[in-house]
């Protein structure tokens, strides 16, 4: 229970991503919001809980994820994206039962709340993501996913996709909604895409389509070939290209408008982006995932500076393989130099400002991402006293740089409610990871 | 000390990099030998340790650091990189007494045990990293710095070369050994190169020089312009281009043969890299430092397939900003995914090796950086208990990509000796920690 007790958060370090970090900081929660932020000895609160050598800064948001694949981290190992792409749709079909998927999700969120991230938005085919992060009490969204790209499918793509938002609607708790997800470009109709785009409008749902991710992608929506192309010829689908690009295609057929998070965009023009960002649309920026599966580097400074929001996300463990949206930041920061070919391309703050308000504000949430008087009181917290987190010049580039990773919270908070202290999940289900063990090797199986 | 007796350490995963993992594995150490590698179940020993839940494999090898400059780590983030240079050289002049530098060397040889780091590959400007590297009883070669892009300091450069390396060997321990280091294209006259390059026949010595690193650097060399030609202009030092890659300069002036380690070679041509091979050179691969500072992706697939013995580096914390060699192998698959566009550029296991026994070829150490009969009982173990850890299909893939990171290794053991169980260092000296955050101090007072 969330108490009305105001309780200061001490921390060597509290970085507030919307002004300078404090160095011997508190945070004052009272319920489900902080009312108080500023240094140690000023803070005044009925309890004190000090989190010594530790950086305390808002809740990470990891914007884009698949948490029902946890299960499948790292069996894809090098494969082709669309080969990748079935393998693990044939093995979610054939192989994981239902219980197993849950339990799939249910290890991605307490793997979440463990590396400090306090929001997902997760891309949903089953909804069980849904019930694990309900469980957990993470805040968060489920995208529910929709597929077929063949005209025909549309009135059964609409009427699955009614009832499943119906019943997760009728399932969600006050800190998880529900949106919709017409998968991509190479998987949905345009038909199929404008029909979403009428009912999202309709329902005052919210939308997250994957776009742009991969150069494959784009000859598949402009020129009707490559490797996409080729496979629905085979299953007898006709496929033309319309000489668009993908987000040009999103914005015909009704889609890009301030209801849509665009997941990758790594092929977006900078018409694509003057599109995205005079839309209203967001964007969620997942490095490694990009990088791993060799599609490439997105225009993240682009899109900054075109007043898009964006956010970060580690795309499911099966392409990435970890759920640790520090390390997407340090990974952007690495990539966006590497693009740019200047070592100052983009600041550790500006990267914390991404894992944290950026991810907010891309999935639509106010009062969230930052610490502030009236926000959320989604807090995370990590410990800085390993030997190599010495000397501290700038506590942002010691996160993102030195620490490189938020494996190992001390402190995950959500909406007042302490999820994770000292390392340790404090209401984990100590089966899961078990039964998840068990589903690997149903996995490993099924290709032996 | 080293005892006779036969110990098995015993791990979930052996990963011996020369042959399969072994699930439920064990490696038999006498003396500061490996004689038996296999199953646990069929270990003979005096004494048996059973690591449990953990990874066993080589002791990784760092073949590029700069100790001495640990204390910066942090510091100059974002410059530019010739302003990155001279600000670090100036504070190292002016800032840093001698007990801070060898403070430093000290954090950063602490921080590679406690990463399983095992051999570790310096240039040092002062020599400090001996002396560091001796009393923590780590394996290593120091390879002394001279610069001079004056033909006219020839003489003198060469002068100091020798008396430091001279008074280095003096202090040399078994497991240490001395090199040298004629920095760089743009800090090193061709005259100075020569005269090391004969300088190391001569006296057998094994060399390391930064090569091909920036494009800044390509053109120095080739056309004698750009930001390197404009400063030492300014110095009144005379500047024309060659026409010539920095390689093809190594090569004109004597310096590319079997003793050197060409460190970086980002900006290595098809021909650079058909040079390096016939010459039996090696090559140390950095790639989070290439990236932070915006210089490249080393051609690393191009390097292997030419044959040439390559290892990673992490290069100074003070632009990369950990010493940790498995988030090198991550990033060095990252990297060549995106460069390549594929995601099997580059398997896991093999940036294993580059991390073990390619580092080993590339410092030209014999029977090191593998677990089998006969090599050096050089080891580290990492453990997989995380919950992230599961499920676990490849265990090469869970170190490089899930675990992302060899912090705080379950063991550290060099030659025989174990220096880190459990994520602590035994032999620690634990005032270092403060003195290097008091020599922070001043760093921090040097530019406000």
């Amino acid at each position: 229970m969330v108490g009305t007790q105001r309780v200061a958060w001490h921390a060597r370090w509290v970085l507030p991503v919307v002004s300078a970090p404090i160095a011997h900081g508190a945070v004052v929660v009272q319920g489900d919001r902080i009312v108080w932020v500023g240094t140690s000895d000023q803070a005044v609160a009925d309890v004190h809980e000090r989190l010594g050598h530790c950086v305390l800064m808002p809740g990470l948001v990891n914007a884009h994820a698949h948490l029902e694949l946890t299960t499948l981290r790292g069996f894809l190992e090098g494969l082709e994206f669309g080969q990748w792409l079935r393998t693990l749709t044939e093995i979610r079909a054939r192989v994981l039962s239902a219980q197993d998927i849950i339990d799939s999700a249910r290890l991605g969120v307490s793997e979440a709340l463990l590396a400090g991230i306090t929001t997902i938005a997760d891309c949903t085919a089953s909804g069980a993501s849904l019930d694990a992060m309900n469980e957990a009490g993470i805040r968060g969204r489920v995208y529910l996913e929709t597929f077929g790209p063949d005209r025909s499918q549309v009135a059964q793509s609409m009427s699955d996709l009614r009832a499943g938002v119906q019943a997760l609607r009728a399932r969600a708790n006050t800190l998880v909604s529900v949106g919709v997800s017409p998968h991509a470009p190479y998987t949905v109709s345009d038909a199929l895409f404008a029909a979403v785009a009428e009912y999202a409008a309709a329902e005052q749902l919210l939308v997250a389509s994957h776009v742009a991710e991969s150069t494959a992608e784009v000859r598949y929506v402009r020129d009707g070939s490559g490797p996409f192309a080729e496979r629905l010829a085979a299953r007898g689908i006709a496929v033309k290209g319309t000489g668009e690009s993908p987000m040009a295609l999103l914005d015909r057929t009704g889609l890009l408008n301030e209801r849509l998070l665009c997941v990758h965009a790594v092929h977006a023009s900078a018409d694509d982006l003057s599109r995205v960002a005079s839309s209203g649309a967001a964007i969620v920026h997942c490095p490694i995932s990009n990088a791993k599966l060799g599609q490439g580097i997105a225009p993240l400074i682009n899109m900054r500076e075109a007043g898009i929001a964006v956010g970060l996300g580690t795309d499911s463990v099966a392409s990435n393989d970890r759920m640790d949206i520090i390390g997407e930041a340090r990974q952007a920061v690495l990539l966006q130099s590497l693009q740019r070919q200047t070592p100052d391309a983009l600041a550790a703050s500006d990267a914390l400002e991404l894992a944290t308000l950026g991810g907010a504000r891309a999935l639509r949430y106010e009062l969230l991402g930052a610490l502030a008087a009236g926000y959320q009181a989604d807090l995370c917290a990590f410990r800085i006293d390993a030997l190599e987190a010495v000397p501290v010049y700038d506590p942002a580039v010691l996160l993102v740089h030195v620490l490189g990773s938020g494996r190992a919270a001390a402190l995950t908070m959500v909406g007042g409610r302490v999820l994770v202290r000292d390392g340790a999940e404090l209401n984990a289900d100590s089966g899961v990871r078990d039964r998840v063990g068990m589903a690997a090797e149903k996995v490993k199986q099924f290709v032996t």
